[in-house]
C-alpha cells in the first residue's frame, strides 16, 4: 500500500500533442431550467413545508440545538422542536446565495451559486469494486486509488468519501481518509459529519496541509459536508453537531435528506419533496441561528422504491420529476443546491449507464448547482466501481463539454469550406478540416468508434472490460506536488492524535 | 418463418391487474428547447444556406426534378440547378406546420407538428443481431421479429426498416416487408424511395390493407419515407423520386441529410448543420413545387467523425450541439422535424446506453418532432439488436412517462399523509401509499432493482442478458387482429406483381 505519489511515469512525460484545449474545472450550467409544476404549486409545497415545521415539528436530538431553538423562540416540547416560519424566513433571509469552495489552489477555486455546476463522483459507498479484485469491503488501498481516478478527472470538482476505508479502525479512519484526500487531489473535499471530535481533527488537518492560519481557514470554505437528516422529520446527534459546526468554521454544509417515495416519505414526487424541503429548512434555520451568514446548500435526495420488495431505484421518472421539483423550491429560496444521479443496478453495464444518465438529466434540467454521485455508484450506492465511474465520465465530460458556447462566427458557419467541396466530394482534406481536425471534437474516455471487424479483432471488449485498463493507466499517473514541511505537520499531527486514541464517531 | 400473427397466448388473455394506467401513445414534449447559438446566429446560418442554394447550387440528378425547378424560374446549367431564395421562401410558406400522421385506427394517430413527440427505433440496418443468433444480414423472419418487439412498445410511434430482409430478392423485398409492417403493427410505417415503381407498389398495399379508396388514401398521410441527400449538395434519382411522388400521394417526406462533420461536411456543428439546412431546403422547395402544401418534414441527422480514423461516432457532444442548431432552424421555418439519437458501439453495453441516450436528449432539447434510432441501433446503423431495442425501452418508456405533468394536488403534497407518520417512521402502510401504490410509479422494462444478493442468486445476468428473456416473451405475444379480406387483397397484390417480375430499385 502506497499512499505517497508516484513517480512520474514516461508516458505522462511526453510533451503534449497539439490536441483539443478543455477547461472543465469551472461550469456554468447552459442547460435551460425545466419546471415540474406551476408556480403556484410550487409555492403550496414551500407552504406546506413551513406547515409541517410549524404544526408537526422536527424531532431534533441534539440538546444544544434544541436549545438554540428555544432560545430563538421556538416551540420545544421533549425532543420535538416547532419552527415557525418567520424563523425560518428569517434564516432564509441572511443564509448567502453565493460562496467560494477553495481547492488547493486558485484553479480549483469553485463558485456555488445557482447557475454554476459540479460533479462529485459516487460516494460513501461499504464496497469497491472492480474487474481485477471483485467486490469486496472498501478498504484504505480502495480509497486512495479511487481519489486519484477522481482526480485524473478535470469535471469531477469535488472530492467525496467514494468508499469507507473499513480495514481501518474507525475512531482513525478518518485520519486517513482525510489525509488522502488532501495528499492525492487537489478538489475541495467532504468531511464526515461523526460528530464534533472528528470534524476538529479534520479541519485542522486541512489547516495544516493547505498551510493556513486559523483566520485564513474560517475566512472561506475549503470542505464540505452532507446532512442527511433521518426522514422522517429527525435531525440525530452527529447531524445537528455537523450543520453546528460547519457553520462555526465557515465550513460548507449541504443540506440533504434522503427520502424515498413511499419508505421514509409519502409515495408521491410532490409528496416526499415537501418533506425532505421541510428537513432542509430546519437543518438550514439551524445553521443560520448557529451562525448568521453560515454557507450552507439546500439539497434533496429523493427517489422511489421498488413497491414490490422495497428495494430502493434510481434514475427512475419519480427521481426525474423529485429533482426537477426540488430545483423549482432551490430556486424560490435562492440557494445554490445539490442533487444526485444515480443506479441500483448490480453491475455497470447498460442499466447502470441509463439509469445513471436519466438521474443526471434530471439533475441538469433541475439547474442543481452540484451533482452528486454522478459516476460509478452502483447498488443505490452500496458500491462504488472502478469502471463504472471511468464509463460514467463520457457522459459527464460530453456535458462539460456542452457547457462551451457553440461556435458560430463566420469561418465556423463556414460558407467558403462549402463552396471549397464539390457535389458529392469529402471534406477530409478541405482547408477549414486541415485548420481544426486536432482540437474540433471531443475525445472519449472508454467509447470505441472502430468498426466492427477491428474491435472484434482487438478481443471483442465491452465498455466495462476496457475500463479497466483505463483506470489502471490513471492510477500510473502522478498526483498533486507534495510540500515536504506541509506533508510533515500533517503526519505529526495524525501520529499525536492517533498517540492520544484517535476520536469515535458520535452517535 | 410464420409471417401470420399467432393465436393469443393464455398470458396475454389474462385479466390485467390494477396497475399503472399510462399513455404513451400520443406525446407532447415538456422538455424546455434549448438554443445553441443566438438568434442572430441561427438566422445568419439560414442566411448563408440561402446564399449556398442560389450561388453554390445543388446537384439534382433527376431529369424531371430539374425540369420543375426550371419551369419555376431556377437558372440550371448540366445537372446544376440554382435556387433562388425567394423560391425557397415561397415554399416554406405554403409547406405545412401541422398534419396528421395516420395509423391503423385512431389512437395510432398523430400529429407531426412543433412540440409534439414521437419515437422510431433504430432502422435501415444491413444487420440484426441477437443473443440466440448471434450477428447475421438481417432476413425477412428477423425483420418481422423485429417489428412484433416495436409494436409492444407504445412509445413506439412508428414503425421503420429496422433491418434489410437480405434473403428476399431485391425486386421483390418491398413486398415482403410492407406486408410484414402493415401485418404486425398498427402504426404508420415508413417507405424506402427506392424509385417509382416501389413506391407505387407500396402505397396500393396500404390502401388496400387499410381498406382506403384512392381518395381516402390520398386524403391524409398514411406512411412517411426519408429522403437522405447525397452530401454534399447532391439529390440522386430514387430520392428525388421520392420527394415528387409522395407529395403527389400527399404522404410524408421527411428530409433528411446525413452530413457527417469533417467527412461529407464541415468540420465544424455549424457548418455541417448550413449545409444540411442548405440541403433540406432544396428538396423542401423540389416537394412544395411539386404539390404546394405536401406535408414534409424537416430533418438533420448530424454527427461527427473520429478524425484519426474516418469512423462515426454518435451521441458525442458535436452531435448534441447539430441537434440543437437543427431545432433552432426549424423553429425559424416552423416545420415538424426529425432528429436522431444513435450510438457507435459494437454491443448492447454502457458505452452504447450512454451514447444512445446522451443523443436522446440532444433531441428532446432541440425540439424534435421524431426522434429516430431511439432504441436498438449500434455500430453507427450498420446492425439492430433485439437486446439493446429492448434496454433502450427504459429510457425512451422514462422520457415518455415525463410527458405526463407531475401532480401536484393536496393529496400529493400530502400534508396529511405526512402528519400520519411519527418522526424516523415510515410510509409502507400509510393511508396514501396504500392507495397508490400499484399504480405510482414507473415499472422499467429490463432493470433490475433487487440487492446484490438476489441479483446473484439469479445468475448475475446483465441488462443485456436479461432482454433476451424479455423479447422472446413479447414473440408470444398476440399482434394486432388481421381481416382476412383485406389480408387476401394485399396477399393476391403481392402474388400478382411478383409472377409480373416484381419491380427493382431505381438507381
Amino acid at each position: 500500500m502506497t499512499d505517497q505519489p508516484r513517480r512520474r511515469s514516461r508516458q505522462a512525460r511526453k510533451a503534449p500533442a497539439a490536441g483539443r484545449q478543455v477547461n472543465y474545472k469551472q461550469l456554468k450550467n447552459p442547460f435551460p431550467p425545466m419546471n415540474a409544476v406551476s408556480e403556484d404549486e410550487a409555492r403550496s409545497i414551500h407552504e406546506t413545508s413551513l406547515r409541517i415545521l410549524e404544526e408537526l415539528g422536527m424531532r431534533v436530538l441534539l440538546p444544544e440545538a434544541r436549545a438554540l431553538f428555544q432560545a430563538e423562540g421556538a416551540r420545544v416540547e421533549d425532543d420535538m422542536v416547532f419552527i415557525g416560519r418567520d424563523m425560518v424566513e428569517d434564516a432564509l433571509a441572511v443564509a448567502p446565495k453565493s460562496f467560494p469552495l477553495k481547492g488547493a489552489h486558485a484553479s480549483r477555486d469553485l463558485t456555488m451559486e445557482l447557475g454554476s455546476l459540479t460533479f462529485q463522483p459516487g460516494a460513501g459507498a461499504p464496497h469497491a469494486t472492480c474487474r481485477v479484485k471483485g467486490r469486496r469491503p472498501g478498504t484504505s488501498e480502495d480509497f486512495r486509488e479511487l481519489v486519484q481516478i477522481t482526480h485524473h478527472f478535470d469535471a469531477l470538482h469535488l472530492v467525496p468519501t467514494l468508499v469507507e476505508a473499513q480495514d481501518v479502525p474507525i475512531q482513525l479512519r478518518h485520519y486517513d481518509m482525510v489525509k488522502t484526500a488532501l495528499v492525492h487531489s487537489d478538489r475541495a473535499f467532504f468531511i464526515y459529519s461523526r460528530g464534533t471530535p472528528q470534524v476538529q481533527d479534520a479541519f485542522e488537518m486541512m489547516r495544516l496541509y493547505r498551510g493556513l492560519s486559523q483566520d485564513e481557514f474560517e475566512a472561506a470554505p475549503y470542505s464540505y459536508t452532507i446532512i442527511n437528516t433521518n426522514s422522517p422529520r429527525t435531525l440525530d446527534i452527529p447531524m445537528a453537531q455537523g450543520v453546528m459546526d460547519f457553520a462555526r468554521a465557515n465550513q460548507i454544509s449541504i443540506i440533504t435528506p434522503f427520502t424515498l417515495m413511499g419508505a421514509m416519505a409519502p409515495i408521491t414526487p410532490a409528496g416526499a419533496v415537501t418533506l425532505s424541503h421541510a428537513e432542509a429548512l430546519a437543518a438550514i434555520t439551524l445553521g443560520q441561528l448557529t451562525r448568521p451568514g453560515a454557507p450552507q446548500m439546500y439539497g434533496t435526495f429523493t427517489s422511489n422504491v421498488d413497491m414490490k420488495s422495497g428495494a430502493p431505484a434510481f434514475g427512475t421518472p419519480e427521481h426525474f420529476r423529485a429533482s426537477l421539483l426540488a430545483g423549482q423550491l432551490a430556486r424560490l429560496i435562492g440557494l445554490p443546491w445539490r442533487c444526485a444521479s444515480g443506479s441500483a443496478s448490480n453491475i455497470n453495464d447498460s442499466q447502470g449507464a441509463n439509469e445513471n444518465q436519466l438521474a443526471l438529466w434530471g439533475c441538469l434540467l433541475a439547474g442543481a448547482t452540484t451533482v452528486v454521485h454522478a459516476a460509478g455508484w452502483l447498488e443505490g450506492g452500496l458500491t462504488v466501481s472502478y469502471e463504472k465511474l471511468v464509463c460514467d465520465m463520457d457522459a459527464v465530460n460530453a456535458v462539460a463539454d456542452l457547457c462551451t458556447p457553440t461556435e458560430a462566427t463566420e469561418d465556423a458557419i463556414g460558407f467558403d469550406a462549402i463552396a471549397e467541396v464539390a457535389p458529392q466530394g469529402h471534406f477530409f482534406a478541405a482547408t477549414q478540416t486541415m485548420a481544426r481536425y486536432q482540437t474540433e471534437f471531443y475525445q472519449p474516455v472508454v467509447s470505441d468508434w472502430s468498426n466492427y471487424g477491428s474491435w472484434e479483432e482487438k478481443g471483442g471488449l465491452t465498455a466495462h472490460e476496457r475500463a479497466t485498463e483505463k483506470w489502471q493507466e490513471i492510477l500510473r499517473e502522478s498526483g498533486p506536488a507534495v510540500d515536504p514541511d506541509r506533508y510533515g505537520a500533517l503526519t505529526d499531527f495524525i501520529a499525536k492524535r492517533s498517540a492520544e486514541g484517535g476520536a469515535p464517531p458520535v452517535s
